[in-house]
């Protein structure tokens, strides 16, 4: 048998500007390539002990039972449903995007008796209108994504968090996109049980998803009665390699920890309020060259993620062969809308470390040749100019 | 709130000789070093292409359903469990070390109706042993384990694959440890579902696990009533992804695919047959050096892994302060004994990079020093005179 290999790996430098992933610090890639060492060895759970303080400043909790699944964000998904959810148990799951429709169908998957409560994608959720749901069903556990990666529409859960706990019930939070960019408190609003990604506002890898629960939904996992229907994601086996007992359970992907741990470095080296901060003056330096190009956004004013830029894809303008041209002429990578945003939007990331002023910059100027070349007129120069009006504002 | 951060990661260097992981290649760190692309990134789908097309080389197979699972060795476990169990199905495991343990756990909480066969921990099953249980029980699927991580038994599966086919049973085999190491004839076996790990014989990080399901099982799957239970590790969503469609499913950790496509190029370039000759020949040399120290296997002659080599821990001789100091003065890692062998057993690895005659010097002579100095006498230089003479005579 013949066995064809081939030449060392010689990836594309690439601007990481869909959704996710994000460009990654120098630092966090120097760690991935660091020497592995064992999943037991004494430098490795120190490794561990330091992840673990830092997700928790990072999620703004004093949750023990806080850690890295070794899985992307999707498993943190399955992980928060499958260890809170029993077969027949209720659950409610808010649909208003991509995310909430995977939510319901893992909840489904786990034996949940799932109610879907939905707003059309790209719109938000009102309390009241969860309360309504809630009163009626009382759930064990309610699911809504705080940050819709495929519409880009930022979702406050602080109310809802209330009317949740009112009837009894656990708030699960999906953070994925907006742990990192944009305030997640997850004490303060009192979320029980929550998942991230390490690939966007925290500029590490795909391949971790940090979570944390609450006190709350940790008695509720040991109220189960059945067994968690995963065992890779089975949260009473996993806190004991992660917690003092250090117990095997599985090998942790020893270099993407080294990858989070730096990741995290990074994050709050910079502070979190300054990078919340920086996201927020990078996405509207954005949106000031768009509106200079003539270009709306997907979502509306006020509830706009400032990490994830949806936007509308002029009438005329070919998505494929923008995001094509974007690509292959300057390196730069956006995403195209997901389910029934396809082919209507385009999906900018700004996150963690893409979000710069010179991204900002490069990404208005390419964009406006790509639509220049498809005849698509927009005023010469007034994207790059009006975000650099916005900039210059800002600093003087 | 106080932002405690940590100077960079600053790993130890570690000779990686415990269960795994094993050493990683420089030419595999380069590559989880290099810069991120995203996961629908024309660039990161030709890797993936790459990666199928070489692990569908290192697994001896032609099936097209042949990937990495975003997850562990366990996770892939999990994955092959849940795609071919629906509720109430009957399912055979066949236990005789701690990863067989493992398997039955999963496959019960996936719902299947689990018997369980058992031989002491160490010894291997025989075909004649799984006839008997299948004809009566009629399972759907049976599952095993090649190569024991917690014992070092090396299972034969030819045999046993004829016995399960022959009543309509697909074979489910477990090759972390062995995929790489010693031969894993997927299709001259007929082995249905098969899963490893990318951090033993392969020599990447942890953090991925290779699986491969032979059209058999392809159509098993396809035949399904309810939904896999685990959508994460659901096949048929994520053969879209690694399929030509390139249906997004979840964003793959991209770093650790380039990892595990430079350590598959790495192993098929040295080639198969030499790889597992390399790994025959330290072993030998090793397990000759440990016997001039007086030093005995836990598995019987013929039946030992190369990749893995669990040993009698001598008596009087102190198991934790003897791996303590191998970590501390030599930095080398060896693993413990798990389960009802802990205490009682060393698992000395030399697993893909690890096995070379450098590291089974190096190990021998370390070990002297530490037995040693808990006065358990052996004829000094005894075990690196033996590795030696066991060299000299194969180069002669």
């Amino acid at each position: 048998m013949s066995n064809p290999t081939f030449a060392p790996l010689t990836p594309p430098r690439r601007v990481l500007m869909g959704p996710g992933p994000s460009d990654t610090h120098p630092r966090v890639l120097a760690a991935l390539g660091a020497a592995t060492v064992g999943h037991l060895d004494p430098y490795f759970l120190q490794v561990m002990t330091e992840t673990q303080t830092m997700l928790r400043q990072v999620f703004r909790t004093a949750n023990e039972l806080t850690l890295a699944v070794s899985g992307t964000g999707s498993a943190g998904m399955e992980a928060c449903v499958v260890n809170l959810i029993e077969p027949g148990d209720k659950m409610v799951v808010c649909v208003n995007g991509v995310f909430g429709g995977r939510m319901a169908d893992v909840a489904a998957r786990a034996g949940a008796q799932v109610t879907v409560v939905e707003r059309p994608f790209g719109e938000i959720f009102d309390a009241s209108q969860i309360a309504e749901v809630v009163e009626r069903v009382r759930p064990k556990v309610v699911g809504i994504v705080h940050a819709e990666t495929s519409t880009g529409a930022h979702q406050p859960l602080e109310d809802i968090s209330k009317v949740v706990h009112a009837v009894g019930g656990l708030l699960l939070a999906d953070t994925v996109t907006s742990l990192g960019g944009v305030p997640v408190e997850v004490d303060a609003w009192q979320l029980d049980a929550v998942y991230s990604g390490s690939q966007k506002c925290l500029s590490c890898p795909p391949g971790l998803a940090p979570v944390t629960f609450s006190p709350r939904a940790v008695s509720s996992i040991e109220r189960r009665r059945t067994k968690v229907a995963s065992w890779y994601l089975d949260m009473t086996l996993v806190r004991n390699y992660w917690g003092q007992d250090r117990a095997y359970h599985h090998t942790a992907p020893i270099n993407m920890n080294y990858a989070l741990r730096e990741a995290l470095c990074v994050t709050l080296d910079e502070g979190l309020d300054a990078r919340f901060a920086r996201h927020a003056q990078n996405h509207r330096a954005l949106k000031a060259g768009l509106a200079a190009l003539g270009i709306s956004y997907a979502v509306a004013e006020g509830v706009q993620l400032s990490m994830l830029n949806a936007v509308v894809i002029p009438p005329g303008v070919d998505d494929a062969r923008t995001r094509r041209q974007l690509l292959e002429e300057f390196g730069i990578e956006i995403g195209g809308g997901l389910g029934p945003m396809k082919g209507k939007t385009w999906r900018i990331g700004l996150m963690g470390e893409t979000s710069q002023p010179r991204n900002v910059l490069l990404f208005l100027a390419a964009l406006e040749r790509c639509l220049g070349d498809q005849g698509f007129g927009c005023p010469p120069g007034a994207g790059v100019a009006a975000a650099n009006d916005f900039y210059r504002r800002r600093t003087a």
